[in-house]
């Protein structure tokens, strides 16, 4: 992909060990727009390093067809049991690597921190962030229609857009939501929300 | 590194967050010698996204050097708290990715199946299992003066040779220690146990 010195990629990843998600966002100047969003579908895969070697090579193609500046990646949720957290762990592995190996710099951020961001509650379903995100970033309908690990990561990659300081023009506001109450001349295409 | 048609070079990991072991064997028809082994030493780099990658990019040099036909990784124990599982499984993880790339097999095995394979005991300590690695590959003493990590992959690729069918002249024996017991005249160069 072809880009201008004055932009920059942000690859968003919500990995998971059945579906991971992934979502691009374009920052040019102070405005972040949908590239496109995925799920990279593991369910169906059995064997536990063809699945690892499937989310690598994906991830690694991602990259290099996008080439990303930054990469944003959501935080998991501890609650689950040591087995479960090796597999995640594992699978977060080979994606950080094929981001490692394009020396594309990681960022983490917990889930609560990322529906904050969004919607300015960190206990937010999945469908309230992907709703906001659209209404943010004016994707269609039809653009909807994916699975909400594809939103999610979307969601991680908007989170670190806004932690780059922007939008600069109001840096008190605490999330996205509080930012567009404050500047809805900022929403011109978009519906107010 | 060049190999001929009828060897079979074996790598095995031993994965961990501080220090992540090595050890190469090259099997010629039914023997097995030792290449090299050694550590990766990560507890030096505190941020765990530099760790990863230079897990990653040392796994990825070790296969490229050694074009490895199979690679052996001892499972870890479960014992660990989730945060601990996530960060091993990570560090795993990069260093599966380096081995899917460059199609590598991977076979995982419980640290009781490696030291049972090895010692004959499931419980058998770590400087066990170094002691009889010495005895069976014949390594000088000056070779063995490295870190358990590195003894412990190597032990990992033996306990992978030994499960490839090799030595296939007495398939009913358990373990090594069970094997060379019923095959002392296998041990010719090496010490009597």
């Amino acid at each position: 992909m072809l880009k201008s010195v004055k932009e920059k990629i942000i690859l968003g990843i919500d990995p998971g060990t059945n579906f991971m998600g992934y979502g691009i966002l374009k920052v040019e100047g102070t405005k972040a727009n949908l590239v496109c969003m995925g799920v990279i579908d593991l369910h169906k895969e059995s064997d536990a390093y063809q699945k690892l070697g499937h989310i690598f090579e994906r991830v690694w193609g991602i990259i290099e067809s996008y080439l990303p500046d930054e990469m944003a990646i959501e935080a998991p949720f501890y609650g689950k049991n040591v087995q479960s957290m090796l597999k995640l762990g594992r699978a977060q592995g080979v994606a950080i690597a094929a981001a490692v190996h394009h020396s594309v710099p990681i960022t983490e951020y917990a889930p609560t921190k990322i529906k904050m961001a969004l919607t300015g509650s960190g206990s937010a379903a999945k469908e309230q962030v992907a709703g906001m995100l659209q209404r943010i970033l004016n994707i269609p309908e039809e653009d909807m229609k994916t699975h909400l690990d594809a939103t999610d990561a979307l969601a991680a990659a908007y989170c670190h857009y806004l932690q780059m300081g922007r939008p600069t023009s109001d840096s008190t506001a605490k999330s996205w939501s509080e930012y567009i109450r404050k500047n809805p001349n900022k929403l011109s295409k978009t519906k107010k929300v």
